[in-house]
């Protein structure tokens, strides 16, 4: 499959090449065509990547995948553009992160509503599907990564169940991840973007970003 | 130890009979003296079991536990005193949700700022410890509920790492609680109380309340 994977930073980087591995082709997108740290991807990931615009790369992709930072997320997509975004699933891995009051770091949307309800608003036409935002980013590639022998749960929103069903089969078991509950339409996103706060505080108490989340229940 | 349980509805009936269970004795209060439901809860748990007004509970207990709804708790702690409650222990289970414009709820307060935290303004000489609002209160007094042979973490957060610790071992552990994340201050109550809306959202997918979150990390 075309993949256009926005962002060039370590969630980009870390998506992109688990996606050649899985043998797509990836367009890495960012603010410039010659962007640095896109063309060292490129370089380490052989003939199925390259790079280009936020646009290029969106204009590329069949699915695309939004791992910019959460603050510049709008404004990302918007290069990218609408039209390049319409009838295409966008994974959205953004968190609505506001670190400018310093460590541990708000969120700028939360409650009655979320970074990826707001995307899926300024761009009507694609198909937005919350995932992934929950985890480091080597576990959301790798769920086996966290601890050995156990997985924690992923989950899943979006306004389509076909969307959300495509995601989880094309990318979420791929990558290991066996129990994906899924959260129903976008508004599971606030939910899953509020969870952030006590990622973040865990990661400070235990200095240890490798954990997931399980949801302990019977059968 | 003396017990004040303020609230007579499933949480602070659950967790006065496992209070009760455990050895210590239990007042529990209600806005009424003579509540009904209360009457019944002593006439269950015999001798070590009491009722009296939420002033009369907070004046029994040397510590108190808080469960009542999260829309009531400021006042239902004003009816039980603030004297009452300086230099106890307060073990706040409440969560601040509202439920106003149906289901799922959002959160009253959140991001930076928490019900607990307010509660802890509000009766500055009383020591707020939050932990245990996250799982259904079956859950929340034997923790090997939520699936055969394996458990959830919990967390736990106040000003005070003495009282921490002190609500650590004489009810968390007991409980069964093995995997405690001391999150440290009570800022960290925000991230408890914000994933209450995955709770509901995982509830009303999966029809199943009896579950329990676990950092799957390595040891």
């Amino acid at each position: 499959m075309k993949i256009g994977v926005l962002g060039t930073g370590v969630v980009g980087n870390t998506i992109g090449s688990a996606l050649i591995r899985a043998g797509h082709e990836v367009r890495m997108g960012s603010r410039s065509a010659t962007n640095e740290k896109a063309a060292q991807w490129v370089a380490q990931n052989g003939s199925a990547a390259s790079q280009g615009s936020f646009a290029d790369a969106a204009a590329f992709g069949e699915v695309i995948f939004n791992c910019t930072k959460g603050e510049g997320s709008l404004e990302a997509l918007g290069q990218a553009g609408e039209n390049n975004l319409a009838g295409k699933v966008v994974v959205d891995i953004s968190n609505p992160l506001d670190f400018s009051k310093g460590m541990p770091p708000s969120l700028f949307v939360g409650n009655t509503d979320s970074l990826a309800e707001q995307i899926q608003k300024a761009f009507p036409q694609s198909r937005v599907v919350k995932t992934l935002n929950i985890v480091t980013t080597a576990v959301m590639v790798d769920a086996g990564l966290s601890a050995p022998g156990e997985k924690g749960t992923m989950f899943i929103s979006g306004n389509e169940e076909e969307a959300r069903q495509f995601v989880t089969e094309q990318f979420l078991k791929p990558w290991g991840w066996d129990d994906v509950i899924d959260l129903g339409d976008l508004t599971g996103a606030r939910a899953m973007e509020m969870i952030l706060p006590l990622w973040v505080r865990v990661y400070m108490q235990t200095q240890n970003p490798m954990f997931s989340w399980k949801i302990v229940r019977g059968k």
